[in-house]
């Protein structure tokens, strides 16, 4: 079971994206040049992304993407799910119903379902109680420069 | 993200294989048959099951699978990590080091990379908390007549 590396690279430019002046836009390719991403494939992360409306796009020559709310109301699951899907990793195919085991219709959903989507809920609660405004925190706390890094980088070669 | 069919048929062939006598050991052709699966499919699962110390293979004519431990000593964590393979779904290629972003050498684990491990360790914790003992119980609670539809079967046609 393994995620696509898409959502590292989304999960990375949203928290970039909370670094720029309210308002700008920020164009895929420069989103993808800062990590030296294909933007091709960044560009479809960042599409993901303003599909599930975590991320506006503006068009035009100065046109790119910026966040759609404030950081504060972006979880993690948020952005796992607009890249991801919604789909839960374990999908029951009802086997106990195939075969010469059939026993049903069975009044209530198979024990190891059930146990498999618990297991689940606790990692989507988890990614559900971190928001990119928490992490934002963390990474200045560590990392007092990473915000002034990316903004002028992005002033600098995108005057 | 998404976790292969085989889960779902590791983790139901190791409930019943709580069902059988002990020191009866069942054909992977048999634990199959039961659910109408591709045998030799079924049976790749049962070697990563003996592979991960879950179960044991006997030969011989009267051979085939049994459980390695009660079923008290095996949790839903140890049957899919078994299947899916240890590695985390999420892996953190360090992006934040690339391109003009590279702001290395870092003294902790990125924060992104730490929210994501910390979702799967609760995933985890979830499933290591619940054992085939206790899905034993739970299924025999909500269906009594499992263990003997599976054993009757067996004896039915295995005799
Ligand atoms: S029938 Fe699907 S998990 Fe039990
Ligand atoms: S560098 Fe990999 S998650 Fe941040």
């Amino acid at each position: 079971m393994r995620m696509g590396e898409g959502v590292e690279w989304a999960l990375h430019t949203c928290l970039n994206l909370t670094w720029v002046e309210a308002g700008q836009a920020v164009p895929a390719s420069r989103l993808a040049a800062y990590y030296e991403l294909p933007a091709a494939y960044l560009n479809k992360q960042l599409q993901a992304l303003a599909r599930a409306g975590l991320v506006v796009s503006a068009p035009g020559p100065r046109g790119g993407f910026q966040l759609a709310r404030p950081p504060e109301r972006v979880t993690l699951m948020d952005v796992v799910a607009a890249i991801e899907g919604e789909e839960p990793a374990f999908r029951c195919t009802e086997i106990r119903g195939r075969g010469p085991a059939e026993g049903g219709p069975f009044p209530t959903a198979c024990v190891i379902d059930r146990s498999m989507r618990a297991a689940e809920l606790a990692w989507r609660r988890e990614l559900a109680s971190r928001t990119l405004a928490d992490v934002k925190a963390e990474v200045e706390r560590e990392a007092p420069d990473a915000p002034a890094r990316f903004r002028n980088w992005l002033s600098r070669k995108g005057a």
